[in-house]
């Protein structure tokens, strides 16, 4: 019998997990927290839609704990637990469903939570919906911006969307941004430690994984203030990309998405403490703009103000 | 545009929801709980295994609710919040997501259970992932029952295999059982009123879903005793269905699954209490058998002991 079936899925993930996992049989999980509030988030992976050609099995349950992740880190919550519902297709080997089992085991130590329960099931394509908890209290909002705030983001944008063109063929790109954009597109990662010790000093924040345009425009909307943007978070080696391949930058930039990036806006009292903390942790902080009065978002080209609609890819739009 | 987006789908929730839902753009849930130990299950409904033909889009997400109650239920633990996970496919209508969300809304209000946060997402398939939350420090494991402890059932089994192999067609029932087993399949009720009272008079219990034979043979091998079924929860009609159609009685009623009851083990000392608590909740008890010392689950039939194996449905079980 070369395709497991439910059971011995469960018995590989428990083997895979480890006794310390509690990924056994209950129906239940029970979790002592410290606290008495909660966070918790639930994000759902779709394999037609979700999983870039060539991306291996273990690179594809990684990214459902980062996505997963990456909201944690943006509001400073620590994820502490996940469980993970799978749908798996019949086709799938046992080999195949030890490939996904490690990418879990393994990025759940890369980010120090503890997978405490899952349910599997079939269906006609991989699904991985991970909810994950943590402790908190308080946090940034999205909607929370004022007016002489600065906008801030933890990394550059561009490479992912730059990386799924690349994926795609029709592109002419060196050998060392190739590398560059394929790591960010099969390897996000969230911006964990800076989150964790920044957001406090956040007045709202946002995971940009959906694309800075509709990530600006939410914050935007929810704090009912304008934003300007007069220095978008652009590398070089982007700008030579899109050029070298008659490509619109903007759209590369603003309208890609699945950039695991933290996108918040800082008080000004604030700025120093936040530039210190991204410094400690390795984070290229970007501080791209700023709030005023008023709405939309817009930005600065040369001393034309344009403004940034929502673009990118939503799910379902046809 | 006739069919909805992402968008327009989460906005349709949100007014389905209503204000007070907090069914809103948000990156993370936060929950305040009374105390510090919360219980969280994860369940995820798929279309092509788990939605019957004939079964309505809001029966299908009521469904999914249901689900995860009832493994709330056989613990004796309140579920208070969800979030769910969705993937849509493609090609359903805006009334057809609007039955969706119609399912949820009401049964969320049905369950008492308040629906908090959602994820959207395309997909070949619809599926439902569904996270539930409840406070409780402890609960009947699946692995707790002692020598000598009755074996109990929250209520009958068999309607639901019979109902499946009636909407399949080829089976001769009367109008008045038919109809009873399409709303055990269409509309599963968790036992949840019972369940809070009774599981601290529990020595182990286990949600049914999974079928008869599976749960016993689960709750024996995590007990490490011995399960002797003496009288198996089956009601006349269900015998005449099969005699009738000439189907295995044993089959239908250990082998269905889809039934949502609390299978439990009770200690002797407890089981007028339980029996009263089911008499006040408007549950039927079945008392089926007790829990000796040894191994495997067996019936009695005649003089003969006979063994239940696990049998029903299993996914991805070629």
């Amino acid at each position: 019998m070369k395709r497991p079936d439910e059971v011995e899925i469960i018995k590989l993930f428990q083997r895979r997990f480890g006794k310390k996992s509690r990924f056994v049989a209950e129906d239940l999980e029970i979790l002592n927290l410290a606290d008495t509030s909660f966070a918790v988030k639930s994000d759902m992976l779709v394999q037609s839609t979700d999983v870039p050609l060539g991306m291996r099995l273990q690179e594809i349950s990684r990214k459902s704990l980062a996505a997963c992740v990456s909201d944690f880190s943006c509001k400073g919550i620590k994820p502490r637990y996940a469980t993970i519902a799978l749908a798996i297709p019949r086709g799938l080997s046992r080999h195949q469903v030890s490939e996904l089992a490690e990418g879990f085991a393994r990025s759940s130590r890369e980010f120090g939570v503890q997978i405490v329960g899952g349910d599997v099931n079939e269906g006609k394509e991989i699904i991985i919906d991970v909810s994950m908890f943590g402790v908190g209290k308080k946090m940034p909002r999205r909607g929370g911006a004022k007016v002489g705030d600065i906008i801030v983001t933890s990394g550059p944008f561009g490479y992912s969307s730059a990386g799924l063109k690349i994926i795609a063929g029709k592109t002419s790109a060196n050998a060392q941004f190739t590398k560059k954009c394929k790591e960010k597109v099969f390897k996000p990662t969230p911006r964990l430690e800076f989150g964790l010790k920044a957001a406090k000093y956040f007045s709202s924040s946002m995971d940009s994984s959906d694309g800075l345009s509709i990530t600006l425009n939410d914050m935007n909307k929810q704090s009912q203030k304008r934003f300007v943007i007069t220095n978008p978070p652009i590398e070089d080696d982007v700008v030579s990309f899109a050029k070298k391949n008659k490509m619109d930058l903007y759209n590369i930039v603003f309208c890609g998405g699945e950039e695991y990036e933290i996108v918040a806006t800082v008080p000004p009292k604030n700025l120093q403490k936040v530039r210190n903390l991204a410094k400690r942790s390795k984070t290229q902080l970007y501080e791209i703009g700023y709030v005023t009065s008023g709405t939309k978002v817009v930005r600065l080209e040369g001393s034309k103000e344009r403004i940034v609609r929502k673009c990118g890819w939503i799910h379902l739009r046809s």
